[in-house]
């Protein structure tokens, strides 16, 4: 917010070259406000700030980039500026900036960290992608249960200058293996001469390295936690993710999430970071793939093209029928895409969902039913625009409706449970996906339903 | 995970009526894992076990239960055990819970809390619905600058038992002003004789009561920390907000959006827990409105009543032509909701956003376009399935797919542009909302096309 209000002050600074008057306007900014700044400045423009920073403040401010920003900056920065700034950041941060480098700018990056700083990244970039090991942070904070509460609290006064948080120390035996943890306040709360071993007041909860950062998600949720502990399979801690990144995480997963119950692939950046070209391919994908199935409507239609031309009155009645498949299906997909994400449904709960999405289906397919019969039926010139056999039509468009909406609200919440069964992502399951399943159905609903009703009359 | 596994003993041991058995296992429990139990079973079993829990140990799970099985239990439980229950939970968590209940029942609750937390729920009632005093809680430890770092602990040690947190601790002045706030662990690590006021070493932000809590979720994801105070105009403390409820937040939030997007009003509650009638009714009410907005659709295709007796074939197309439209529109209406909810855009870049998508529809529309054109000329049985002029209807069908792809990617980018104009919620242009405003254009662009391409040859 203070960014925006003051941008263009610095961005005619910056054209002018008045660097004395930029520095000192930096000298009192926050990194988290520094950061808003450069990320609303043109990449030049940011580049060139950057450079005029103190090293401090550049170091700082960096952390608070969005991802894209970051690898951009990276790729204009020399050896010695980048040097500082790499060894300065999280680890966990810095193991997501070389995820999104290609490979050749992490090599030659890579090659500009410290050796203790590059045996914490290449340790973090061992796991899994979107696995915990990959959000974890080594820079937490141990120490021993044969402590006092007043020793611990030495101890960290010692070592504990650089860790990313204090908040929960995490206590280990002599193998490393983690035996509970404890909270910073619980230690300061404590009678100084209470054992460690003797505070923990609560569960101890870990998470495995290999768990997917979803289910990480859940924990948080679950636990109320500010940080919680990665371990091994062996119980030794290897590091702790933090509550900000988990914030982080939930967010993206989201954002993810929804952009592809749209009907395209995740972006994986802000809209008006990612190039149009990149964003046509993202989005053109899926369009030309749901085209190519929304085509079977064509020959659906085709072989019905004898009944549409003795009654082209039926065509009239497509878009709105199909459609009304389409919308329950895209409310049923969307509502089951998202509680199968937050964990409230899981996969053996399908038949319950089965079960209720049937007879709501019937409910909100009769509902529209009524409101199609009586829209038919009330229409002033329905002589002249449905010709004659209006209430026979009216009937045919109602059933129908019963039928396509069923269908649709089936379809959409069975999808994603079968997309998980299969072992893909349910978000898969997009509503322009399910539409288009629907679509191609309904046509063939609707047919039918109006060849049995218009016999003799019509058809 | 753990409740899911030894669930069925639970509600055998029930059943049986076990009451020492389920006492001895109760014992070895966390309350998150209680919550989780007591989540899983029917409504009069979970208040059974409920009722026979230790005290302590059932105000601490239910603390942790979802919203909705709080305000079912909260019903069931007689005056004694519900004020201590009461008593005990988080005012934050009260004060939602308090949201969720009849007006009824909130009365009759308020009247069982003590003098002291009736002020506080009264007080953070008052706080406009989603407004960031709803969430604070006022359980911080406040210190005064003209303390040492070691007065300040002992102070934390003697006062700091009942908070919320104690990660970060509120420096204020003697009218109750918020001068700074200073990490537990900034206090640990300083040297014992420094004063407090020297100690701040970030830039202090807070949250005035009434920020809406879609921006307190941006301001934690901007500043990384695990609390943020709350104050009202004149700079005075009201309260905190923690890390764990702005997860709640964000999650909560998403969840609203990507129901909305599916074309409907957010559920509230876990899809398992809500009831079909209520469920039928929000879903039931969109899908009416967006079926009274797509009977345009029959409206208009009745205009072209005449052009579709003279080419049936051209009503083989519909179908296709507007669900592509659909797709395009629902893709670009996810993508912008999501970046105006995320603060990625904001009202001014409205053009911005209009120009990119205004060449990203003619680039996709061009693409489905080619492969529209290129299945109708190479189809084998083109010339019995669409007659003899399968060349102009292909054209006719190319050029309308490039319009209606434009037009719904421009409609679907710039709606939520106009509801937010209007100071309504973006998300409320759903992807079904986008396809039926682009399907009823949709129809209009095709015979337009149709008309002009087809004169003199079909038409």
């Amino acid at each position: 917010m203070l960014g925006k209000l003051i941008l263009p002050d610095y961005e005619s600074l910056i054209e002018n070259k008045e660097w004395q008057a930029l520095r000192d306007a930096f000298s009192e900014l926050d990194a988290p406000d520094l950061a808003e700044i450069l990320e609303d400045l043109p990449a030049d423009k940011m580049a060139i700030l950057f450079r005029l920073m103190p090293r401090d403040q550049a170091s700082a401010a960096f952390e608070y980039l969005p991802i894209d920003q970051q690898t951009q900056l990276v790729q204009t920065l020399a050896g010695e500026q980048l040097a500082a700034i790499l060894n300065e950041m999280a680890p966990d941060d810095r193991t997501r900036l070389f995820e999104e480098l290609p490979a050749e700018v992490t090599k030659r990056i890579l090659s500009t960290l410290s050796p203790s700083e590059l045996r914490i990244a290449r340790q973090l970039l061992g796991y899994p992608e979107n696995s915990a090991g990959r959000f974890m942070t080594p820079e937490y904070m141990a120490i021993r249960p044969t402590m006092t509460a007043a020793e611990a609290l030495g101890y960290i006064r010692v070592h504990g200058k650089d860790r990313e948080t204090l908040n929960v120390v995490y206590v280990t035996d002599e193998k490393g293996r983690l035996l509970e943890d404890l909270k910073l306040a619980s230690l300061v709360l404590a009678d100084p001469g209470a054992k460690v071993s003797e505070l923990s007041e609560r569960e101890l909860v870990s998470i495995p390295a290999t768990m997917d950062r979803e289910d990480v998600v859940k924990l948080f949720e679950k636990y109320d936690r500010v940080a919680l502990p990665v371990t091994d399979t062996r119980g030794v801690l290897l590091g702790i993710i933090t509550g900000d990144d988990v914030l982080d995480i939930a967010t993206q997963e989201a954002t993810e999430d929804i952009q592809k119950l749209g009907g395209m692939e995740a972006l994986d950046a802000p809209y008006l970071d990612i190039g149009l070209l990149q964003m046509i391919k993202k989005r053109g994908v899926w369009l030309a793939v749901l085209f190519v199935g929304e085509m079977f409507t064509a020959t659906a239609m085709s072989h019905y093209e004898h009944e549409i031309a003795r009654a082209v009155v039926l065509a009239l009645f497509v878009p709105l029928i199909i459609s009304s498949g389409g919308n329950s299906g895209s409310q049923a997909t969307s509502l089951i895409i998202r509680s199968l994400a937050l964990g409230e449904l899981n996969l053996r709960d399908w038949w319950r969902v089965a079960v209720k999405e049937i007879l709501s289906g019937i409910a909100l397919g009769s509902l529209l039913g009524c409101i199609g019969l009586t829209r038919i039926l009330l229409w002033p010139t329905r002589n002249t625009v449905y010709g004659p056999h209006f209430l026979v039509i009216a009937i045919t468009v109602a059933i129908s409706l019963v039928g396509v909406v069923t269908f649709g609200t089936v379809a959409g919440s069975m999808l994603p449970f079968l997309l998980r069964r299969l072992g893909l992502d349910p978000a898969t399951a997009s509503a322009p996906a399910v539409a288009t399943l629907v679509d191609v159905t309904g046509l063939v609903i609707y047919f039918s339903v109006a060849s049995v009703v218009l016999k003799g009359i019509l058809l």
